[in-house]
């Protein structure tokens, strides 16, 4: 018995930022120093390893649990279900609502709990909850709710990501340009047939060296008030998700016993255009195959960095035919892998 | 084969802090109106209520997951593990670390990720990841252990509660005099007995009109700047528990098959001395049974209320001798029941 996706929804801001927004920014290096290119440079260079054309910010009157809501909202019409039957609401962020003076973190209540309140769901036996784990934290969130099925604790779940990076991101760090908001869901629920599902996975959290490659950091300018935003050391992150995420990938799909061959589609998160497709490339490499072509849908280059959202956000683009050259069929092996802070990284197959 | 816990840690800052500390405060109320009484009646009836003669206050150079960090240093000891033998790290809190102008929650990474770098561990395996559900996260945690380690994707689990609760009080709030810091952690692995060890729980979150019970807020003082705090609707909440946490460890109890004559301790969250009493005595009328003498150890007079971290630190309080007048012996059946933030609801019942 296997744990089916019976719905999904996103939420996908409509603010649309172009690279031309970050023109006038003042960008400093980590030792406060400018730098020397100009920001046309600048730009052109950081789309050329990105892929990021432009990224989606959430509208000011909208927080992180509204549009984590309104992903749930879709999922669950698209799962044609009530929704008093959910037996678990699990959402992953890193930043809760961002509230206050614009930078502090509000989860109390959980953002769960907040969505359930926006859901109107009155069955205090719909447990609600967060998970913080990074970006793969949504990922993660599909795996507990996995766990919870087998186990019988639960029959159906409703498993969120959702982020508004947009909110908490330095205007003087050249990495800020990647950041995007957005919110994915699914419902998980029992399955009746034992080939079609959540097949496998593997999870893994690096924290010797790692632990602080993406971290809560003052601003790149000098003398700046004592804020702090997202942080990211790109280099070392590039490196460590190359040596690192091909062989979780291959652990979760040797776990499935399903052949490469069977795999019609990769989503990974969207972190990074060229980081992905040196993923991909090493990951094939391991089964000493060729890339086949189409493989790796990509959103990052309209939509940005979402973190926990860009997952579900992806499966939810492609189920609804909305990108075009993409489409999973009956029967497909397809597998979700990220990386992220933590440094946390996660792989699962599915099956359809 | 149920869980069984192999060993309990907690930390306990040193710095106490008197009901006198609260002698200069301005108090108002929501509506930004002074307290009618001086500070001294005031304090009294505070006392008087909670049960809180002081509470500890985390020193400055330390942060939640340093504290969460010895904790779990403390119950590895205990158990007598290695920890590179351990698969989940589940860390418990709803302020994560408070850094940067002193009110921003750093969980970039996890505290869990942060706690496993501290400790040194290096097995990518060990999954670390933190769960926000109020008050009740560190039972919640436990619950989901106990999930893994049935479905078996874990053996052996580490499961703290942490949280530094004076750094994100209203100072113009009487209700802050009921909060504290601490963490509390244990070790919960795979059992061979299944008369030992958890043998039951259950779970409940209500956000139809309770989400907002437990809130992120503004201060009581008028024109103070645009800080959020931690704020409570006292009243509401008092209701709320009363009327719910009885039957959720009734609920519990009954699925574990032991009579309640059985249970020999019940660890209830630290939140208020008035409210945990009435909890008990309704529980108790819901078996038509009289309260007996000694079921519930307070630890909240002496040590306030340090949320997700008052049942671990109370339970390690107990098996380590600490609480002369109270013991736990082999065979002993204990309730664990929490009440917060969510508003979640909880309940374990464990065998020794």
């Amino acid at each position: 018995m296997s744990s089916i996706i019976s719905g999904t929804g996103s939420y996908i801001p409509k603010e649309i930022q172009s690279n031309k927004v970050f023109l006038e920014n003042e960008f400093y290096d980590t030792n406060h120093l400018p730098l020397e290119d100009n920001n046309e440079v600048i730009i052109e260079k950081f789309k050329k390893i990105t892929g990021i054309e432009e990224r989606r910010y959430l509208s000011d009157e909208l927080d992180n649990s509204d549009i984590a809501a309104i992903a749930a909202k879709r999922a669950i019409k698209e799962a044609d279900i009530d929704p008093e039957s959910i037996d678990q609401i699990i959402v992953a962020h890193n930043f809760g609502n961002l509230v206050g003076n614009g930078k502090q973190t509000d989860m109390l209540p959980s953002i769960a709990s907040k969505v359930k309140h926006l859901l109107g769901i009155s069955n205090p036996n719909c447990v609600a909850y967060d998970i913080v784990f990074g970006c793969p934290g949504w990922i993660q969130g599909m795996i507990q709710a996995d766990q919870f099925i087998q186990s019988g604790l639960a029959s159906r779940c409703l498993v969120i990501g959702s982020e508004t990076l947009s909110r908490i991101i330095d205007p003087n760090d050249r990495d800020s340009m990647i950041y995007a908001d957005g919110a994915g869901a699914c419902i998980l629920e029992k399955g009746i047939k034992p080939e079609k599902g959540i097949m496998s996975y593997a999870s893994q959290t690096f924290t010797l060296e790692e632990s602080n490659y993406i971290f809560f950091g003052e601003s790149n300018k000098k003398d700046s008030d004592d804020t702090f935003y997202l942080k990211m050391h790109g280099r070392k992150i590039y490196e460590f998700a190359l040596n690192k995420v091909p062989s979780a990938m291959k652990l979760a799909l040797e776990k499935s016993g399903i052949p490469i061959e069977k795999v019609k589609k990769i989503l990974i998160h969207q972190a990074n255009e060229k980081m992905d497709e040196a993923i991909i490339k090493r990951f094939y490499r391991l089964f000493k195959t060729k890339v086949p072509d189409g493989i790796m849908p990509m959103s990052i280059n309209k939509l940005g960095n979402s973190s926990v959202a860009t997952v579900p956000t992806l499966l939810d683009l492609i189920l609804n035919k909305k990108l075009d050259e993409h489409q999973i069929s009956e029967g497909d092996a397809i597998i979700l892998a990220s990386v992220g802070a933590g440094m946390n990284i996660n792989a699962l197959v599915y099956q359809y």
